[in-house]
């Protein structure tokens, strides 16, 4: 089974406060990308990766990110459109041309910490399920807001879940959601919304704590100390975060 | 202006998988209420303090937590009841026996990464609303999902916030968001629910990305790294996260 990876990396970052998109922010001495496309290096059940990057950052990525840290499985480096799911799409539309993947996950750049343990999981409920995302219960309340700061609901939390990626699915099934979405002109927050909007069910899986999204420099503080206690339990032998 | 806080510690923390309740659990030394009453014990801004534990841990909590550390303002230890809600009755009950409060805010003893400067942010936005709670913007996408695991709506993330504590009140309008809830027998999954129950109008004011609420191990192993770098932040006279 050919398993594909789709790196969403085009964000600008806005909430960082810096010249240098997040995906290129250092963590532990090294790019956040260069973190994240190490775990799909080392996911044996991964056969291939396809990057989308801001357009400006094309070069950039090659030569300080792809090249010196030599990731074998990125056999696509895409430009990034107006929007995420505009830049999915292109990546999509790369691996429409090489060999057929039989499974797609699509996953953020930003979020450095993913395992190949969770890796493993969605692609064992993509492969059972057809579509399925990573996900944790929502450990705090959760409120809607009216734009006045007001709250205007308490939500059931039992029935809530916060969404992390990567998201998993059988290709033909990503291809036509995507397909669908842009024919109807639909704009969904994820992968997976465009595959309910199908009406196909995806299914939840447990995500993990530590798969953090790196969007705030609290984020990248937080990012550093969970690798530091990650090194510190590989090397007594225990299981990681 | 007299402002008072209710801990509550009364749950039993399942989700760790140890004997001792979470609240009693060792963070960097102490136990985990301890940090949160010795933050309360610096915001210059808090008068007194009423603690609320399981009834078989009083003993514990005074003899473990309050004493050694010598906690000047916890004027109140009560036995929790069945649920969360019952529980911030009796400190509310106990409150009502002292001298009256102009503000009450409620805390959760699990989050003890609260600083000095958000329970002040609370304390002004209570004055001038009545009622606040610090929240955070959802980072994740959120969906709710049905009792087969299977996505049933992808949330609108803009219109949602991760609610945390403290939550801070005009104590006559959280007296009386109690006692109505209290004779309706409605039970809400925090204290601001009932005040919402009331009709009255709760804002939403920033809270801490750091002020987690330590409920897994995974949690705990989180507060330790963050306590380390507000530490060495502290050291370096930044400001702390």
């Amino acid at each position: 089974m050919r398993v594909a990876v789709i790196v969403a990396a085009a964000g600008v970052g806005r909430r960082m406060g810096t010249e240098l998109p997040k995906t290129y922010l250092p963590l532990a001495g090294r790019p956040i990308l260069a973190h994240t496309l190490a775990v799909l290096e080392a996911a044996a059940e991964v056969h291939e990766a396809a990057v989308v990057v801001h357009p400006r950052d094309l070069d950039y990525c090659r030569e300080q990110v792809i090249a010196p840290f030599g990731f074998a499985k990125v056999r696509h480096l895409a430009a990034g459109g107006k929007e995420r799911q505009d830049s999915v799409r292109k990546a999509l539309e790369a691996l429409r041309r090489g060999p057929a993947p039989d499974l797609i996950l699509v996953h953020d750049g930003v979020r450095p910490l993913v395992t190949v343990e969770l890796i493993r999981r969605v692609i064992d409920g993509a492969t059972e399920h057809g579509a399925v995302i990573p996900t944790l219960p929502a450990q705090d309340t959760v409120k809607r807001v009216n734009a006045r700061g007001e709250v205007v609901e308490t939500l059931d939390r039992r029935e809530l879940r916060l969404v992390q990626t990567p998201q998993g699915f059988r290709a033909d099934l990503l291809f036509r959601a995507f397909d669908e979405a842009h024919r109807r002109g639909f704009y969904g927050t994820d992968e997976a919304s465009l595959v309910e909007a199908l009406g196909v069910p995806v299914v939840v899986v447990p995500g993990s704590p530590a798969n953090i999204k790196v969007t705030t420099p609290e984020d990248l503080l937080l990012a550093e100390a969970l690798l530091a206690v990650r090194e510190k339990r590989d090397d007594a032998g225990r299981p990681g975060i």
